[in-house]
């Protein structure tokens, strides 16, 4: 943990951002772009901060308030910086970003734990139950996505008809897919717990925090995170257009980097530590808690704010959730991974990166 | 064998709906809702019947034959619905109701066996290599099913072009998935027999009737069948129109947990009694005999009749069908099950119930 | 490798149709019906003659660079067809052949040897690691082959659109394919080679050929292989009209079918033998070259051209390809192989060989 926490103050002194971005932001005329990479280097540490005191958090509530705890707090920038850009209207950006997130998870932060610990150690093992487990469950969130997508496209021939039934639908499909989580937790918390305890448990899972610490800590984070999220998505529109890229790019590839830089380092600093149960935890189970609670709480959040967002997302965001979803199911459930599959799986986003980046 | 036999007396109370229906049936200015309803409800213990006696008699005629028997009458009732739904020109529908057949075996019946069971029995497991057999052959009828349909849309625009061609490969297609279902029966009845005797085997498999009792049962059931069959047709669009729902969610959900319910009911009670290899034999090969037997002699029933059903299903179908068969390899492949697997395959029926109700 | 021989002097008498075809192109008024099979037929023996001096060579040169040279020029073939007939503008000729090779081989080459391997071996089995590895290697290379089509039909309705970007797409995904097909040669002949190192590798490794022999053969057969592909290419649309079948038909079934015939004997002949390992790595390695190698290649050699070759794909191609992979992947990782699995495979090829007569 040491190495981690040291990697945390290097990546610290991204806070100058904090005030940087407050001048951008407050500057009159100022470049959109200024504000919004200000914003996103700012919320990178915010973000790791946030999930270090969960975690400390975690460790003082006992296994299961903590794991409740780290389920639904564990996304929690994403979630935060969904909430901020529905509020402004961008609900095409918050899909983008909830599938950017789900495949940066299991394609970029994945792929490049996997090939950092395999040029390290030759061939690596893992847990196959937890990991089809995990496979399983992803797949099933895949095709909750999918179905409604698929089906509205054959009826209606346009995916984004935001009529009554899409809505509609949109709530149900959420609201299954939420009580589908809680029982996955009450699974791998209560029921099932042991197949979740791994070998490669921390040495040390005492807490380094007090409890005040931590709740402080907490605190401030958020609301940091909180600001420097509205800065973002009020700049985003601006910058894109200076950049010369498509907003559906900066959602999919940028807003989901920025949301899961922390998540991305602990995951690479597992692998080279050869625990690789912590790794496909973090990558898989990320993408998992993207799917089923993220993106259903920011539906019913788009409800409640007057900007309802539809369960209904593209047939190109589908299709690389649905064959990502396949290949790390076929990573998972073999056991084992050399650096090969993590180079495969960083060509495959970068991939997709091009495409997105060229198409829209 | 006894608890089962008890299940059935209780659904024989269901039987009272036989002489409903007809009653209604002949009613003039009936709602057809009320005659769809009662003679839904009078297939019930009908099918429960036709499968019973179907077994009785396949004991009595040794393992070959009572395989080939079983193979083909296994699923009599959707055969037998399929065909009444044809004559009445009612195409849409009997797609519908074999693409629910389908994922109503493998995620309604078998998600319910596997939350059952696993409440009961923390964790369950089944033969992989008969299981991994069943997932292969569901993907490659997936794969035969999905695609003529995948090419027509991308050639023609249009899955609903009836002409020449497209009836000329549905021919085609239906007789190789035929030639392909015989080959299967081959293999587990002739060649590699030994993967498919389970452990699990009933543990009283001598007949309970007379050779003269389940020919007799297996007539009567049928002949009833069939009259309800034609009840159930006649009323379907009056009853439709009279819910206020779409023909394709009838066909799709309802007509479908009908000709099932029967099969549901054995699949649980063997999952409760930790005899997964029946549970899976049950749910997936009832899947793959609906594909690749029930479905291509509906095609060639359909030219005989004048209303040729084509092989070209549509991108929703196809959808739920594919991801459906995916997941289901994975669990299959995986030799072990737990509550959150049935958990999770039930609220992906759920999902696709709600999408096809809302959406069509 | 005798019996092997023995074959390639059998199909050695289609030697003869070099001198025929010729005879038949510069007959004035000829059928290029004629012209075509003559072809075709002359390719066959030259195909397998190219590989037997390949490997003969790949011997001389040590394992690393005899894998470099069997991995660049083991599909030379298809790589010739497909220069000539981008020379000749025919670029959905190419595509079709593409994914023609491609789903040949894992579902023609590796059925057909399946089946006649289990007919003659009651199981088989080959090395789950070596199998597991190629067949996340194919899945990839679906995802890459997919994920640009998929989100230009999104974007821009048409998967024909030759517009700046879409070049640019495809050259940037053309190399990011060729750069990890260079990362997957280099962890099977380097860092990894003991996973490919097979325990059913030929008895007798030693070269049969001088290596001026081996090389005079193989420049010979390039130049014969490199004219009839003018020949063939050049009649193709004419033999396509006579013949009354479309050209996507010919580019996917019968210009892969020629391109693939040698390798197709060599595959069913080693699982005669039971040496599973070396069927798996010819019909599942075949396809990933076509797809990481020949296709950028090609896309690469278009813009040198002047007949820019997109790497969009249209949905019924990705959908043969993709479906046929993830089949592929299961029988892979199942370690096991029985009569029925092959003839599935076969199954699924005609179907396809079917849907792809009638349609388009």
């Amino acid at each position: 943990m040491r190495s981690l926490l040291g990697f945390f103050k290097g990546l610290n002194t991204l806070l100058l951002f904090i005030p940087v971005s407050i001048v951008l932001h407050f500057t009159p005329g100022m470049n959109p772009l200024w504000v919004f990479a200000a914003a996103a280097l700012a919320i990178v540490p915010l973000a790791g901060m946030m999930g270090e005191a969960t975690e400390e958090l975690a460790k003082r509530l006992g296994s299961a308030m903590g794991g409740l705890l780290n389920a639904t707090f564990g996304n929690a920038t994403e979630l935060i910086i969904g909430l901020f850009a529905i509020h402004e209207g961008l609900i095409d950006l918050v899909k983008a970003s909830i599938v950017g997130s789900i495949i940066g998870n299991i394609l970029l932060v994945l792929g490049a734990s996997i090939l950092a610990g395999g040029i390290k150690h030759k061939t690596q093992s893992f847990n196959q139950d937890q990991a089809e487990s995990h496979a399983i469950n992803l797949l099933l969130a895949t095709l909750s996505l999918a179905v409604p997508a698929m089906i509205a496209s054959h009826y209606h021939q346009l995916n984004t008809t935001q009529n009554n039934d899409i809505v509609n639908l949109s709530i149900g499909v959420a609201g299954v897919m939420l009580i589908t989580y809680l029982a996955s937790l009450f699974f791998s918390l209560k029921t099932h717990e042991k197949i979740f305890r791994s070998n490669d448990a921390e040495e040390n899972e005492e807490p380094h925090w007090s409890k005040a610490k931590a709740f402080l800590v907490l605190g401030i984070s958020t609301v940091l995170v909180a600001l420097e999220s509205e800065f973002l998505v009020k700049s985003v529109e601006g910058a894109a257009k200076s950049m010369g890229v498509n907003e559906v790019f900066i959602g999919i590839i940028i807003v989901a980097i920025i949301g899961n830089a922390a998540e991305h380092s602990t995951a690479v600093m597992m692998a080279l530590k050869n625990k690789m149960d912590i790794t496909i935890n973090i990558a898989i189970g990320s993408s998992i808690q993207i799917a089923m609670f993220v993106a259903p709480v920011l539906v019913f959040a788009g409800l409640l704010m007057g900007h309802p967002m539809t369960f209904i997302f593209n047939m190109a965001e589908l299709a690389v959730i649905g064959l990502s979803a396949i290949i790390v199911a076929f990573i998972a459930t073999d056991g084992k991974c050399h650096w090969l599959e993590g180079a495969q799986l960083l060509a495959a986003y970068v991939v997709i990166a091009l495409a997105f980046y060229f198409l829209p």
